[in-house]
């Protein structure tokens, strides 16, 4: 058993020696009283100094692993073991309905998974080679340099407090009406949702959303027991007819929308549906969650408020935003912005789930955005994925023999083809030949979308774009003529 | 309203100008058609040169929020307001019992609070004059050089692999059997707690759990419905004999213990008490969630296996993990280890509610584990933190009139004082004289305490925790001879 070492490099010898050591006497594999080699011994079988020996056979000694007798050598320590314990819970028959619906829904766990060197549309990440590496280390030593420690220990609830006037300014700069409002930030967006879904009392057990919609908010809908009625998508937004049919024949606890590059449609809402459905919602005392989602990426020259803004003084309308579309998703920060009464609940709720969101994600982030690189960096980022988005839909008109391509812009588009095509069976092929792309079934309130599927273009390059495209297309072909 | 403006150093200036303009738009101020100042005219007032002025007008020019006539100059773009929404919820009244429980029992929030120049013992905290610094910011580093961009992208919702094992091998060599164990890395170990406890099936609505008990731990339990019952404490961890009565006589969904530095009481459970517990529990098939606060901190020559060690391949015990009570606390990093089916449903709840924990946090504590840094911090912060135990422990002998002194070390203290004595009024009287400290009675399951408070020390320096002390003292011994 003492063959089997083996040292690592960038990490002390002597902790190693010790872990190593340690190991064998909890495992059992050194047993009570058995004598350890002499220091001069194991150095010389693991190929490291007697000093380093030494030192690991002191750290053991000090938590009462192994005991010495002076001028005879180490023993391990005697330790009551636990073998006759005996319990074998069956952990599937104890899960809550809300752990059941997660898993079953969790398309990580069960969809179709990519390997490496296909053509993957699954995503819509940013993409990371845009990521300004140097300016996120500029800021965190930024940051240390004018905080110091006290940065690594607990912070606020809220969230950091220069971060959270930061993006207060920034999002007073999109229009929207501070007064009376406050901000929570979150670990990213699904956790805003999920805070503000805990803390709302459930009257009626029912949500109207977009449909298709954000698979994510299905699934937290689902989770925290919510009937889910969705209004079909329009070029220019939800169907405002059927949104006034609904609400005057049901109730509903909320709306949840996507006015930005919606997920998976790309619809962009319009102005004027934005004010339709607010002042829809107002009348009828339904809370709306609006969802940021690529609210970022919207290109220059169509300046369209989000919600709450165009909400003005009204309190009706919680904006969860994030930056996770276009910038450091991996730092998991997002922000709820609502009416001051009910931000102060969800702080209490957050500092119960979480006591606060990382304080060295939030102050890197904030130091980053203080400086003014984001501007520049959403600048190049915009004109990158703008090109991407006119490549994509460029090929997928040419190769794909579509029904309708939906798709305003953001990071993805949505193909709808002919009823009588499936797209599982598409996606089964296509995987074959090396290609993913997301079925649009997922998305669907009311399993509908059998014959759709979101490609997200943000992380393949454009000639993988073309190449991709071009074998779906060809499968579908192959479909429809052998149907 | 354009004399408001003041520059900020350290964000260029254009920027600043921009956000300035814009909120002046936004806000109404510069009303549709209205003209703005030229370039020249404004850089003159505002003391920025006329380049900065043009390149702002530039970014709202393309934001579409003012357009320029060729040759007359710049104006405000007309938007849609929306005075005429009106929504005026009550969200007091749309709360859930959830969000109202959290609210109710948000001590940070209705507790006393602490002013610059108190001594308050209310921190458990750990004291980040100790952090070192510079080996974060290395591990950053490190970690960028290792990695590149790909780090600050999404990640995977179980956690950063490299640090779940890393963590893995740090907890085996704690003695536990991973054999069909896995982890989960949280937010925290209150994240952990919570996920725990939503995933759980409530099939008898009740938790067994030490008496008192983590404030935090008891507010998340009665968010989620479930009912208490606290287990009296003795110097070595829970009256086994109540346990053994409280299940034969009722079904408990799960048991919660708290082993190390017991919070509040600083209790460390018995070898003998951890081994009869987990029979007990895995008799009653009760599984058991092992808080493993303060478990860093004991100090060496008493080697205590943590219950999920002691278990050995009985798959009933679920451990959180967290450095918070010693390392960095404001980044957020817990763990739990538990039966790998069970951790299989924790990844998709975890997944569901907030996707995973910040991969930065995660990469960069994984490389300052990796490098070494750890185990002489550890030292380092034991040695301290033992040498302020000791002296607080000294202080409270000699100054205050108690009934007894509970706490084996860690960060904390418990203090137990002649039943006739309210602690509420000496916290009153002790705050009136600068001093501060946490009422027992919010750690108590039945109400209880009213008599007892807990000193946490880790952020006081050793005068003040004299200076403290004699204080809590002089007035409980005024109120002693008051009454």
């Amino acid at each position: 058993m003492f063959q089997d070492f083996k040292l690592i490099p960038g990490r002390p010898a002597y902790l190693q020696v010790r872990d190593y050591l340690r190991l064998l006497i909890n495992r059992g594999w050194l047993t009570a009283d058995q004598k350890l080699p002499s220091t001069r011994e194991l150095g010389n079988v693991w190929g490291v100094s007697r000093n380093t020996v030494i030192a690991a056979y002191q750290e053991l000694a000090d938590e009462g692993l192994i005991y010495s007798i002076p001028g005879q050598g180490s023993y391990a320590s005697p330790a009551e073991r636990a073998d006759t314990i005996v319990a074998n819970m069956d952990w599937n028959k104890r899960m809550s309905e809300k752990a059941q619906t997660a898993e079953r829904m969790d398309v990580m766990k069960h969809g179709v998974r990519g390997e490496r060197g296909m053509i993957s549309f699954m995503s819509i990440a940013p993409d990371e080679s845009l990521f300004p590496l140097q300016y996120v280390k500029q800021a965190l030593v930024d940051r240390i340099a004018a905080e110091g420690e006290i940065m690594l220990n607990y912070g606020y609830a809220q969230g950091y407090q220069p971060l959270i006037e930061e993006l207060k300014r920034y999002m007073e700069s999109k229009g929207i009406d501070m007064k009376g409002k406050d901000m929570l930030i979150t670990n990213g967006f699904t956790e805003g949702l999920d805070i503000v879904l805990s803390a709302m009392d459930k009257r009626h057990g029912r949500v109207i959303c977009e449909n298709p919609t954000h698979h994510s908010a299905i699934k937290l809908f689902k989770m925290h027991g919510l009937e889910i009625e969705g209004i079909a998508m329009e070029h220019d937004g939800m169907n405002m007819e059927q949104v006034t049919n609904a609400l005057e024949e049901r109730s509903y606890d909320l709306a949840y929308l996507i006015p930005s590059y919606q997920n998976p449609t790309g619809v962009v809402m319009s102005p004027s549906k934005r004010m339709t459905a607010i002042r829809l919602f107002a009348k009828h005392g339904i809370p709306v969650i609006e969802d940021g989602f690529s609210e970022e990426l919207r290109y220059s020259g169509a300046h369209v408020a989000p919600l709450i803004a165009c909400a003005g003084g009204a309190n009706h309308v919680i904006y969860i935003g994030s930056f996770s579309k276009i910038l450091f998703p991996g730092m998991r920060i997002g922000w709820i912005i609502a009416d001051e009464q009910l931000i102060s609940y969800l702080v209490s709720m957050k500092r119960a789930r979480t006591i606060h969101t990382s304080t060295l994600d939030q102050a890197v982030l904030y130091q980053y955005l203080h400086n003014g690189h984001f501007e520049s960096y959403l600048k190049k980022a915009k004109s990158v994925y703008k090109r991407k988005y006119e490549w994509a839909v460029q090929c997928c008109e040419q190769h794909i023999p579509l029904r309708r391509l939906w798709g305003d812009g953001g990071l993805h588009l949505f193909i709808e083809l002919d009823p009588s095509v499936n797209v599982e069976d598409v996606l089964m092929k296509c995987r074959e030949q090396g290609v993913l792309f997301t079925p649009g079934s997922r998305f669907y309130t009311d399993g509908g979308g059998a014959n759709t599927f979101r490609i997200g273009f943000s992380r393949v390059s454009e000639p993988d774009i073309e190449r991709g495209t071009r074998i779906i297309g060809n499968v579908i072909k192959q479909i429809i003529q052998g149907g």
